[in-house]
């Protein structure tokens, strides 16, 4: 099952873990520079190592399904817009993805529900021995393995946790994390990576550096992170509710009716009102829907991933907006 | 049936009519300097002349009961805080009421759901004959009927009709008419009687002049205003609706989503959702609801009426807001 099909560990505070390895194949120049016949070359040795996943042409994919992918977390944005070859494959849950010829020839991922970094590492790392072994990385023994960006030289590793983080936003204790992060080598994002605020209270927690520390000490590091980030949120918000609770119900059960009674809704109101809701299901206001209905909405009620479940071709933000409505009343 | 139980003529315009007539008895001071004995009589008389009415003791009546009966414009907010001996007589389908020792020994009111002037000023005769049979009015042949307040001198009639005019005060058109009406003797109020602003697009059109003309031409001048607004109203819903259906249809469902669903509601949000859900329904946009609903929620979650009602004492605004966002849930 796909990480927003499920129900995890920690759901209530996390909703996904990522493992992401960047890996290039020796003898090839980097992406940018790579032709046609390279890139095939290269496609070809992924397919013949790995067995278990779907070959999926990125370039003869439409618009919206590429845009799905994005949504999903299944590619990233970068891949989304490639104009060279490009390939991916992707296992039958969609929890084990490999990009070939993203900015790196190879860029390993497993995504996970939940507070899963033990186990999101464990399958990338089986995903890159088997790839290692059919094909021949480009690797340094003083620089580690060789990425096309130098902020990735090192253990090519990024090793990231979403996190829902409602409460922590509202007391702006966040700052102060955020700050204390980037000291050791961690640091907090926006929903969609870099440069994206956060929409939702969605925080991606991730490493920033990948040289001079192996993978297992960043999962550590991160882990040790990401629990006291947990206790705190639930700390926070148990404080908030027991201080006011008819407010907090007010709230909830507004954005509720909303979701399931509004005409039409745009992609930002309803990551807010998806929010409220999140927050209200997690401290047992609404007793109706639990973590993977929100987190199977949240992904279905994405612009694109919306569009391609609807069967509709392009529509207009009105008609789209129309369609997300509905889609939420069936749902919900 | 009570006019707020009741489906009734232009109900999607009109929501009530009233026809209220002013007398005093010949050779007793009027009610401010009546004492107790004098009272009791004028009491006993209308006791001993009508028949089929419930004699309420005004005085003997708590706080909350006085309001609801305010609420559901049975009593004037006057009768409501009287402190000298009062009785309301009312018949059983609370249509016909007679206040004694209001701000004039008598006031007869009939009020009448929807669009009802004629009936409910044969109604207000059929009473005031009765009355005149068994005791003798103060009456001159120059000024008509005396009353205590001169701007009632004269037929002491006030015949109103109360409105719900969303479409039109949308446009600012009300304004027009309001100026208009007030050059031909006719006035435009809010919901509550004078003073009172516009809650819920409601308005209360009224004549202002009781002298030098008879109670029919009063009626029919009415009448005509009346059915312009109505066919004004119409169109210009009509108007606005074909002009963005999306955008009304949203507003329209946005407001039942917070009505089933807010935890907890104040009054004043109550009447604007109440419009939003009324215009709704008018429109056919909402198809479960008709206006008879909407004349019993109006009234049942009014403060008074509400907490009386649920058989709850005097309470906090939270937990009166809260007992209205449960009675609507239980409503709609």
């Amino acid at each position: 099952m796909a990480w927003y099909n499920t129900k995890a560990n920690d759901s209530d505070v996390v909703l996904s873990t990522r493992i992401r390895l960047a890996r290039n194949v020796k003898d090839y120049p980097f992406s940018p520079l790579l032709d046609e016949t390279g890139a095939g070359e290269i496609i070809e040795k992924v397919k013949s190592s790995l067995s278990g996943f779907e070959l999926i042409d990125i370039n003869a994919k439409s618009y919206i399904e590429r845009r799905s992918l994005v949504e999903k977390h299944i590619i990233s944005p970068l891949f989304e817009k490639t104009k060279t070859p490009g390939a991916l494959f992707v296992d039958k849950d969609e929890k084990n993805a490999v990009m070939v010829c993203e900015e790196d020839h190879l860029r390993i991922q497993s995504i996970y529900p939940g507070h899963s970094l033990n186990e999101a590492f464990k399958s990338a790392c089986a995903i890159d021995d088997t790839l290692d072994s059919g094909l021949c990385y480009a690797y340094s023994e003083k620089l580690g393995y060789l990425t096309h960006c130098p902020t990735n030289l090192g253990t090519g590793m990024r090793a990231s946790v979403m996190m829902f983080l409602p409460a922590l936003t509202g007391t702006k204790m966040l700052a102060g994390y955020a700050s204390q992060l980037e000291k050791i080598g961690l640091t907090m994002r926006g929903t969609y990576g870099e440069g994206s605020g956060s929409k939702a209270y969605i925080y991606q927690i991730s490493n920033s550096v990948t040289m001079g520390i192996t993978e297992e000490e960043t999962i550590l590091k991160l882990e040790g992170v990401v629990k006291q980030l947990i206790e705190s949120e639930r700390k926070t918000r148990e404080r908030i509710f027991t201080s006011d609770p008819d407010s907090m119900c007010d709230k909830v059960f507004r954005s509720y009716g909303t979701l399931k009674w509004a005409y039409m809704i745009s992609s930002d109101e309803f990551l807010k009102l998806w929010a409220d809701i999140k927050l209200g299901a997690d401290l047992g206001i609404i007793k109706d829907i639990d973590d993977k209905k929100l987190n199977q909405v949240f992904v279905g009620a994405m612009p694109a991933t919306l569009m391609l479940d609807s069967g509709e071709g392009d529509s207009s933000d009105t008609q789209r907006d129309k369609l997300r409505a509905d889609y939420l009343k069936r749902q919900l």
